[in-house]
This record gives structure tokens, sequence and C-alpha cells, in this order.
């Protein structure tokens, strides 16, 4: 076989989810493209891995030293919601609902993978908290129990702050779940957190 | 979003297969490489697409003007298997069976894609038969409509070489594959071509 041919399906056979077979197909649609546009894409794609950054305040991916986030003045600088990843943040951002702020941690504490508290960015977002000019704190944080030693851990460090408001994102049934094959932790929470009904 | 990141969910999308949210992953999944190992990967592929050639001789693809199996003194010339795409030539090579040569067409006759003969490399097929140095054709082509319409051109063209043996390849029920779920057509042919045992 072709060692350029080799090369790129080896190269391809790289990333998450693509095995030979897929990396062989991705390869052939490569001779279907104009040398230009492979040229491009390529050139994109390791700028992107280059150039990125994180932004200096919240962590989040950016091309510039502060993210769009962190320089909108029309947003609300008083409330931080802490995320593990950007992936997080994106999803919310999704929603269009959230105008706050983000602080992203780049993580959870996993002593399993040697993550410690350390390796997270949780100490700047105390410094944040201690300038005094947030009021509340939403933790999104995922449930597995990296997340929930990650949460129990960023808990204690905000007894500092008691004028801090904290929450957590609800736990509940999505829309769309079908109760029958929901987890029971998760019936058992959203039955414990039921809300009365206005009538 | 940042602007470099959109740019390479973007590029990763355009491949097959592959959507936003799967763009995604591999983009925050290059984060996680080290910056060379993203060039070098980039750049494999880039390379691949540029420096990629078709092998004069057989149409397969090559680093040199002649590829691997056609420089190869050890393989048998006088046998010419044809295929529609290169993809069909990996697959007869992987099983290590066959030892003659190669003949891609780079498709199929389709008019509705307005793909014609002289869109193939039949013209170059006749020329190499015409030498008198080829035995045998093997026919390798797909049983689709359009892979029909070429078998019965070729084979139209190849009557005037009535010296030169020409065969296709076998249709039957597949190792491994269940009776239940195979086509008529197939089952029919299976039956039709069913081999006596010898007792």
């Amino acid at each position: 076989m072709s060692q350029l041919l080799q090369q790129a399906v080896s190269e391809f056979a790289k990333l998450p989810g693509i095995g030979r077979r897929t990396a062989l197909r991705l390869a052939m649609h490569l001779l279907k493209m104009d040398c230009a546009s492979v040229e491009q894409m390529t050139e994109s794609i390791y700028r992107f891995r280059r150039d990125i950054r994180h932004c200096e305040v919240c962590n989040n991916l950016s091309d510039t030293p502060r993210c769009p986030i962190c320089s909108n003045p029309e947003r609300d600088h008083s409330t931080i919601c802490v995320v593990e990843q950007v992936g997080d943040l994106m999803s919310i951002e999704n929603t269009r609902q959230y105008k706050g702020m983000y602080h992203v941690l780049g993580g959870v504490i996993s002593p399993m993978q040697g993550v410690g508290p350390s390796d997270l960015k949780i100490d700047q977002l105390m410094e944040k908290i201690a300038t005094g000019e947030v009021r509340e704190v939403i933790l999104a944080i995922s449930t597995s129990v990296e997340g929930e030693t990650t949460l129990f851990y960023i808990l204690n460090r905000l007894k500092q702050f008691p004028a801090v408001k904290i929450s957590t994102i609800a736990r509940g049934i999505g829309f769309g779940d079908e109760l029958e094959y929901v987890d029971e932790l998760t019936i058992t929470h959203a039955l414990l957190n039921r809300r009365e009904v206005e009538r």
C-alpha cells in the first residue's frame, strides 16, 4: 500500500472514534476534494491547535486573551457558573438563557487519574470571588463520583464567603425522558425535590 | 464561540459521516494532543492529498509513477483483475490470495451521474490487452445496475480478443451470512451455481 496513504490513514485513526476502516474512507474522500480545500482544512485544524488560548479570566477557549463572554459589559458579572469543561459552557450558551459569567475548571478531581485540586482552576475561582464583586455562584458540575468530590471540595472552600449565594443546577427527569427508563437515583431526587403546583 | 474553534469544527464537519457534534469532539481532542503531533497529523493528511498519484499502468494509488504491484516481477503479469475503485483492490490484496495484476476503472458507467465509458480507464485496459501479454481478465465489478452496465460494456469490448480468458468473481452466499437474511437474487444465483460435492 502507498506510504502516503498509510500515513494519512494512521493519522486519521488517532482521532477518537475513528478506526482504520473509517480512516481509509476519510482519506479516499480527500481525493474527491480539490487540493486547495484540503490545504485549507488541514491548516484550519492546525491553526486552531496552535493559536487557541484560554481566557485569562474564565479559562474558556478564546482567540483573544479575554473571551467574548468576559469582555461583554452587558452580561451579569456578579454571577459565575462553574463548569467542568468548555463543552459544558457551550451547551449552556446554546440555551441562550444564561446571561452571567462562567468559570471553567478544566476537569474534575480524580485521585485515580492523578488530578488534584491544584490541577484545576479552583484557586483562580476563589480569587475572583474574594474581590467581592461576585454575588452568586452556580455549580453546574456532573453527578459522577469525581464530580461530587469536586463539588464537595469547592463547597468547602466557599464557606469562607458566607455572603455569596451558592446553588447547584436542578437534578430531575429530563424533558422527553420516559420514567420507565430513568435510573432510581434520579427518580428519588425528582420525588424529593417535587414542586407544589400553584392552583 | 471562538473563531478558531468554529473554523476547525466546520472543516472537520466537511468529512463524510462527521456531524457538528462529532466535529466538536474531535476539535476538543486535539487540545489533549501536543502541538507537534497535530502538526504532523495535518501535514500527513495534506501531503497525502497533494503528492499521491495514480499508477500509470493500473491506476492504483501510488507514491511513484508505477505502483509496487505493477513493479513487482514476482507477480503474474498475464492476469488482470478489473475493479471499480482502489478500495476494492485493497480488499482483494488483504486476502493475500491473488498474485496477478489489477486495473482500476475509477468508477462505473452511470448515465444518471454523467459518467460515460470515456470517463473510466476502459481504453487503457483494452490497450494493455492488445499487447498480447494478457491471458486472463477477471472482472470483479459490483452487481449494482451501474456495475452490470459497465460489465456488459466491457464484455462487449473484450469480444475482439477471443484468445483471452474472461471470468467474473463468484456470486453466492457469503461466509457467516444467514440464509434467512440473504436477498432472493443471491439465493437464486447460489442455487443455480451449486457445486456437486465430491464423494
